[in-house]
């Protein structure tokens, strides 16, 4: 993975960079957008009574910056705007708008590689209204510096440990709409204190019906027999799984996104998560066994190379101006 | 209902008190506890760091306060307690201080008549360390003039309107807990908008079996040939549950907390909600149809008679000093 280091040594410069800088910008450790006004992330506050925090009557997305261009933030953002239409919300300011703040909040922090977030909240209104169209949604945004969800050295080198969780599964389609990007993580937060308990760091929960959905923050791909297999149900719709089907169908690869029966986790060839905050993480340690060999598999570091290469792409970027 | 008629008449006359101290005093409209500090209501915000807000990673409590007394105060403190457990979070301040806080605040407030609410958040931590024992939780305290579910005069003559959810089921216990009183109201919410969609203003969910749970913010009670009939699965174990539970042991009716299945609700005798903010609130039409006959029943009543008279007895209530 020679390309990979080279991509990673920029990257350690650049982060060596911003924390020089923060000893004069006070928005380089993290920036947000509250009310019309941009501050220091530690510094940012919201309403109390706004029933994205009263009742987490929200949605949100999470675009990244790498390298000072922002990945895929069209997608991001009509993710965004097709999970507030779901949830009745609407979008307070134009897309266009949206894009432009982001932009500026990313330029003024200074911050080049970031992972940045916009909550649409149904606002301040009361309990008993919430279903008015008297309701005016709130918009909050900030950004702070990118997010690794496995450690850079784990990710290369051993991979990471996962568990399938079995005290609790992943809350039903029926319930909350997985493809609404949500907050409501009662269930992924009992997955991931299950995943602790048991010495591992991810969970990954099931349908309760046996099958894969996804853990905290993360989706699901397996590779078995030079096959990709990712559940297309009671899942997020991610935009990193579909990077990865991407890169999937670049490499020739046969892809299938469908019921994945979780014993598939126990006998695939190669196992890993993926999500915006890190990429392609390899899982090389399932409930204490190790995954095929318990190595990092080809056909995941191919991808995870092609992965990255996709951030250098202008097809799927879009560069900030400092 | 003469005596009902007594209690809220002089409710009237408390409200229209408040209502001329809010010229003086800022917390009469609401007041919040935030970060050791009392601030009025709408001015109080929270950081948008914390993961009760970032993932609603939280649980909260909400006891009332009626004619200057908390009802069963320490109950919902109890409860409380019992939430952050199961949730690995603790009461960051004794329960004494918080009982004590929260009789100050409504002293200071001058409501005579509010609702209370307690909020335990995981705190501000990196999300990948929600589960480490470094947490430093939160807790943010409210109060506002007490809140009707249901109009209290839709409560008295014509009952309200109710659907059985048929878009959306409650999130099954195995997901997330639902006696760990929590704010992922996401497929509560759902259940608004059919109701609304339908013509009606109450959801009743389903667990997705054909059988009642509960609904946004409230448990559902039947009567049906003079027995009482509340889910004990898949909802809250909710204090004023439990209130009309002790009432109508004393009014020597026959009581049976087990599955209630869906169809029950349509052939029943008598059909009720209940939640602190509101009571026992009949529902005499559901999916478009009268309950029994439309009116309110004479079991229903009877336990709302004595649920008002409960809030005047010293055994479940705490005087605040104003």
């Amino acid at each position: 993975m020679a390309s990979l280091d080279a991509v990673f040594s920029a990257y350690e410069s650049r982060v060596a960079e911003l924390e020089a800088r923060a000893a004069t910008n006070p928005f380089a450790r993290g920036i947000a957008w509250v009310d019309g006004e941009f501050v220091p992330l530690h510094q940012a506050r919201v309403p109390l009574l706004d029933q994205g925090f009263l009742h987490c009557d929200l949605t949100y997305d999470a675009p990244a910056v790498w390298d000072g261009r922002f990945f895929r933030l069209d997608d991001h953002i009509s993710r965004l705007e097709a999970s507030c239409a779901k949830l009745r919300l609407r979008l307070p300011i134009p897309r266009e708008d949206m894009k432009r703040l982001l932009v500026e909040m990313i330029s003024r922090s200074e911050m080049r590689d970031a992972l940045a977030q916009m909550m649409v909240t149904r606002g301040i209104i009361d309990t008993r209204q919430m279903t008015s169209d008297k309701a005016v949604n709130n918009l909050y945004m900030f950004a702070k510096p990118y997010v690794w969800a496995m450690r850079r050295d784990v990710q290369q080198t051993t991979g990471g440990s996962a568990v399938v969780a079995r005290t609790v599964r992943r809350v039903p389609p029926g319930a909350m709409d997985p493809t609404v990007k949500n907050l409501q993580w009662g269930d992924l937060v009992r997955g991931m204190f299950e995943a602790q308990d048991r010495g591992a760091t991810y969970a990954l929960l099931t349908d309760g019906d046996g099958n894969l959905t996804e853990g905290p923050g993360f989706n699901v791909v397996l590779v078995d027999g030079g096959v990709i297999y990712t559940p297309d149900r009671g899942c997020l719709m991610g935009v990193t799984r579909d990077s990865v089907l991407r890169v999937a169908k670049g490499l020739g690869l046969e892809m299938r996104c469908e019921f994945v029966p979780v014993d598939m986790a126990y006998r695939c060839d190669e196992l890993f998560i993926c999500t915006t905050a890190g990429g392609v993480m390899p899982i090389t340690t399932l409930d204490g066994q190790a995954v095929a060999g318990g190595e990092i598999g080809p056909v995941t570091k191919s991808i995870m190379d092609e992965y990255w290469a996709m951030h250098y792409d202008d097809t799927h970027t879009l560069e900030v101006k400092y």
